[in-house]
């Protein structure tokens, strides 16, 4: 079941303490997509710039994802600049441009509206609902946000989150958004605004996920590969939604799984720039990264205490 | 098997958004002792002052923890006083009056010196040093420590991490000792300084275990109800070691059991000022909190990927 992944396409120009690259391919809708790929069909829409390197999209092409919703304009494709300190936890913007976005008009194809799984990547609310009122009859709608949108686009954003089934948001945009330092408080005042499920991103310390049947905690990965964190929320979104549209399962339990596919999917992303590391994943690190995920967090039950 | 705890004994003045509570029992060998009663004996050693309410000693006395190494000296109870923000995630600190901590000279009773599993709880370093000189052959020594000592005291500190088994600190805690902003490689230097095991505290997040035989990622629980944070992680430690002397097992399957329950006693302890919770805390609720636990972390493995 093919998944479609709607968001930025974009050329980044990054900085860590482990080096500085220009012009690197990047973009929400592309970190997710490239994730999805790796559990079955994916497309993507979104718009890009004259200036985007042909190389990018047959990159995609190699990795099956379907790129006929990719308009291709006159102009510069968007352009995101940003650095990360020592600590690497949070993202400093040095420059954003719209370019070709501020003339975006979402158009899906034809054969994209039928999508049973969608993901509404990071992008403005406004253009996101305009993509949602452009698919017919989806089982599930995912959609991620972020602090840009929650302090300047909140009614828009309101607007989308009311007819998602999964919401996406991290730690700190969850506890601005719903003004409270207390997660689970911050994610059932989520769940009033609409969708059935909130997954709350924590980084370096995993996920949480809440809905009304249920609480899931997933571990921290003890990831001391980290070199470029660009990306992490989008390709555990991406791994997430690709794994659920390529079993079609929209059970709890496997919602978990799908969960933790994320977690293994973002904790690759970040060992290099760009799409870099996702280029040489093979599957067999996957489900080894898989089995560790579930090996550093199993226990056993504890006998009844006297 | 016996749990000997030592650390300090206080009378807490404490302002958190939920209240201000004067003088109320607190103290990191106490929360810990708490908790680790839960789960077989527990002796006490430290000093409190002659103004030491009687009530404290009673109520320890009826959870069947040995008090006969705690001295009474006299002079005035070691005192803290600090409150908490909003976020109620960093502990500031108002006054800290040592009292009669500066005449404490540790005495392990005789009873005392064979305890096969020792707790040093947050403590003077130099203090914690000259208890572990006076215990004999004990199978597991775990101590605590916190920033204040790591600025003060860094090269008592490192004497006496060298010679204790597991080490526990919180996550800001590991980042400035270690220096690094990872947490990971934060816990493979300090297993260099000489203990089997480090264990790092992350408050709403969780806790890592890390080993040279493994790591363990312990899941966040759901807490909502947080209304005083001062202890949770002396109870969560109490709770741990109290498991592992109860148990007597200290194979990496029963230390992550262990680590379980000290995150089920850290939540208990966090929904109510001083020792409040504890005192009417069932073993019913132990115990399906920690079912809740490994029901929040479970999940599936997923099938070969195509």
């Amino acid at each position: 079941m093919s998944v479609l992944i709607v968001g930025s396409i974009g050329l980044d120009t990054i900085e860590t303490p482990f080096g500085k690259k220009q012009d690197i391919l990047g973009g929400s809708a592309i970190h997710a997509a490239v994730a999805a790929s790796f559990y079955g069909p994916a497309a993507v829409a979104g718009v890009a710039g004259s200036d985007f390197p042909k190389e990018h999209l047959d990159f995609l092409g190699q990795r099956k994802i379907d790129v006929s919703g990719i308009q291709i304009i006159d102009g510069k494709t968007f352009r995101w600049s940003g650095y990360y300190e020592f600590d690497m936890n949070q993202a400093h913007t040095r420059d954003t441009q719209l370019n070709v976005y501020t003339r975006f008009k979402p158009e899906l194809p034809e054969s994209f509206r039928d999508c049973n799984y969608v993901f509404l990547a990071n992008f403005d609310p406004e253009l996101q609902l305009k993509v949602l009122q452009q698919v017919k009859k989806p089982k599930l709608v995912a959609m991620d946000t972020m602090n840009f949108w929650i302090e300047n686009k909140r009614q828009a954003l309101h607007k989308v989150i009311r007819h998602v089934d999964l919401l996406l948001l991290n730690d700190g945009e969850a506890r601005q958004f719903m003004e409270t330092p207390n997660l689970p408080i911050a994610a059932a005042r989520l769940l009033k605004l609409g969708p059935k499920s909130v997954i709350i991103k924590k980084g370096e310390h995993g996920a949480l996920y809440f809905s009304d049947k249920g609480y899931f905690s997933a571990p921290s990965y003890p990831q001391d590969q980290l070199r470029d964190p660009t990306g992490a929320g989008d390709s555990f979104a991406g791994g997430l939604i690709g794994y659920l549209a390529g079993s079609d399962d929209l059970s709890e339990d496997n919602i978990r799984r799908a969960i933790i596919v994320g977690s293994v999917m973002a904790s690759f992303n970040i060992e290099d720039f760009s799409l870099d590391r996702m280029k040489r994943l093979t599957r067999r690190e996957i489900q080894e990264r898989f089995s560790e995920f579930k090996r550093f967090s199993e226990f056993e039950a504890i006998g009844a205490l006297q």
